[in-house]
């Protein structure tokens, strides 16, 4: 029997997930508290879920023709289509001309992976994405593993304390032709019509391409519709793009892995042709995808009192996130915090900047055991009636000890546009890896 | 607004799935049949389902406790571990040693993914990847698409009409050294012992890496303990190897894409550093698996009752496939239709070869509306009280029509054994394509 592996060139991988939540599991303190889960939590401190899930769970599971056979490669066409239309609206020019569609996904990884694989065999010519920081780790590294160079950019204002959508204009027009902009989130994309018509002239000049990525619709007014307008316009400006819309986190339905690659195309036989390449990348990928989430959701949006239902779930659950935006200002101010924290009640959706110094989040973690990334962008859900006071207080006492607290001002003059090649893609806060982009398996390699 | 689309290069792929089943479904005549769906179907035509699964379904959506929060990118751990086991067994020495784990995958071609981009990666040397001809156009592309040469075999022996095992150790002795094995339906593998001991030395000597394929077991003996037998051989001889466990065909749970990629190392420290990297591969290639699956499998397979149900609707579903050759062969002898067909009885699982011509299947097909593939293997589930008859009178009809009937013969001599390379590869059966692998997209441009 031999004894040798003939993998004995294999290294331990370095550990998946979060540095910070490791050490929040580690420590033993009574008061620790984790701002940074990816989920929305309820107030008890448990992943929230959409009362119509278990219910039309047991729905399905009662139901004698409840069918377990595969579903084909591209998904259930009935999910794709109700998802579809909740995200560039049942009225939209696109589907009158039949030129949106989409390719279920196993989750919104799943859809930035088929993305991604397309884009690098028919997109030619593109070699950079910009990414916002935030996802650089999850969805960068995905696109460097098929070879594409990773650009970062923030639409986060440290100086003015707000989210400046007009930075995408400055990154559009420094960035390369044929790239791709990952914009996150869109639904928070908000701009005057001017800004709005330069962008727009820049990226179809440029032939920038667009994908967005769509977490969690619905979670930023409580209305998905509403939160989907600015997608519906940029269907109704000609706009060809790809949109990675995930709904495990709509429906607090985050195990079963169910998303929708939408294509936006020029015409129908676009669509068509760039669907039948994607459902050969999918087969290829993971053969067709589970089932169950899709029927739960395909079943939810197509009952017309179970759709209100959801909404109103939906809604509730967004009302809480803005009372407890108010509850920490609030508590803010009667405690006498140092700095302005309007900037809390006027952001939105579950992720929000609190716009403090790294000092003052390293105190936080290492004095307070309040776990915030390096960034300050918490999530707000984590915060609920028993530990808001400890948080608040916290906050207080990371400011005093450590120095004044945000205050709205001018950022400093910028220096004149260039080009973000690796020597000066600082400014903007662009970055250009030096390197040239590593093999997936170097990525992890010690 | 543009009017061009920048994908306008993208031809439509060509369509996925089986071009026998499109006929199948264009064609009108009311005696149609067809026989080669992939998956266990009942008496009644439509896929098999364990009876567990639905009762199991219920149960668990009647659990207040049940939990819709993401897995971990390794799965269940329940999961692995519980089916782990059921492949290898409880008192495995490799479990003893915990040199045995899994890796949750989105069904079996997520497995054979998986381990191919690892093998990609780690098993540097290793370009052939040996493949039965029945799984080339599904696994074969897999390991294509990661840069591996692939070259056919098939264990079918045509001429004596059986299924001739011994045919590995004429692969194992021309393959390449550190080449890959890939073995479907491993519970079939039945040798004496010095054939045995030839191919084990082979294999090890050459470093062949084995990866097998288990997509149904249970389903050859209708004990999944029994069915496994061989693996336990190779797991105390020594063996490392990859084992792309399906569990999806053995519950009837085809849609919600359940299976485990088993890693069984030489040490507790290799199995812990190729899980590790395995699980860096499955978080870029869809983040976590579904949960479903996983938490119905693991529910009755941890279950003592409803693990003896499980095992008691595998065996009811074994016993009417044996009963179904039995009858195929007895209609056909009362047909006095010319040929041999103790190869129908001899065989087992699901799929078995007919042992008939391609004139023979194409005048099935064109003739007869009973739809079979080329190389004459039907999947005995699909034959059923409807449509036995008339399968039946089919065969005699296109046995009479075309020639004789099937006969065990002595193959023709054989040639001098040689290396399987591009010009000499048709020996054996192996066969090495002449072209470079190409790149994934370029295998679907037209």
């Amino acid at each position: 029997m031999p004894t040798l592996s003939v993998f004995l060139d294999v290294p331990l991988a370095p550990k998946i997930g979060s540095k910070l939540l490791d050490e929040f599991k580690q420590d033993q303190n009574p008061n620790k508290v984790y701002l940074a889960y990816g989920v929305c939590m309820t107030g008890d401190g448990v992943p929230w879920l959409s009362p119509v899930v278990p219910k039309t769970l047991m729905k399905l599971a009662n139901d004698p023709s409840f069918s377990y056979e595969c579903q084909p490669e591209q998904g259930l066409d009935a999910f794709v289509r109700v998802t579809t239309e909740l995200l560039v609206g049942r009225h939209s020019p696109a589907i009158v001309d039949n030129r949106v569609g989409g390719v279920q996904t196993i989750g919104g990884n799943g859809a930035i992976q088929l993305g991604a694989k397309f884009l690098k065999d028919w997109y030619p010519g593109s070699r950079s994405v910009y990414i916002q920081s935030a996802q650089k780790d999850q969805h960068g590294l995905i696109f460097q593993e098929q070879g594409f160079i990773i650009r970062e950019y923030t639409i986060w204002d440290p100086y003015r304390l707000v989210s400046d959508v007009g930075k995408l204009i400055e990154v559009a027009e420094q960035a390369y032709d044929k790239s791709i902009l990952v914009i996150y989130n869109p639904e928070s994309f908000v701009l005057p019509r001017k800004k709005w018509m330069k962008l727009s002239k820049t990226i179809k000049k440029k032939q920038i391409f667009l994908f967005f990525d769509v977490p969690h619709q619905g979670f930023l007014s409580g209305d998905p519709d509403r939160d989907s307008k600015i997608l519906h316009y940029f269907v109704s400006h000609g706009f060809e793009f790809f949109c990675s819309q995930s709904l495990s986190n709509s429906f607090g339905l985050y195990d079963e892995r169910t998303s929708n690659l939408v294509v936006v195309a020029m015409n129908n036989k676009a669509l068509l042709c760039i669907r039948s390449q994607l459902t050969i990348y999918a087969r290829y990928l993971w053969g067709s995808p589970p089932a169950l989430g899709s029927r739960v959701i395909t079943t939810v949006l197509s009952n017309p009192a179970l759709r209100v239902e959801w909404k109103k779930s939906l809604r509730g659950m967004v009302e809480n996130i803005m009372l407890t935006r108010e509850k920490v200002k609030e508590k803010l101010r009667l405690l006498g915090t140092p700095g302005s924290w309007e900037h809390i009640t006027q952001q939105d959706g579950i992720h929000s900047f609190l716009g403090i110094s790294v000092d003052q989040v390293n105190y936080l973690v290492k004095k307070k055991h309040v776990y915030i990334p390096k960034s300050g962008q918490i999530n707000f859900t984590c915060i609920n009636s028993h530990n808001i006071d400890y948080i608040a207080q916290s906050i207080n006492e990371a400011i005093l000890a450590i120095g004044p607290g945000p205050e709205p001002r001018e950022p400093p003059p910028k220096p004149p546009p260039s080009r973000p090649d690796s020597k000066d893609s600082k400014l903007l806060g662009i970055k250009a890896p030096g390197a040239k982009p590593s093999p997936f398996a170097a990525l992890f390699r010690k």
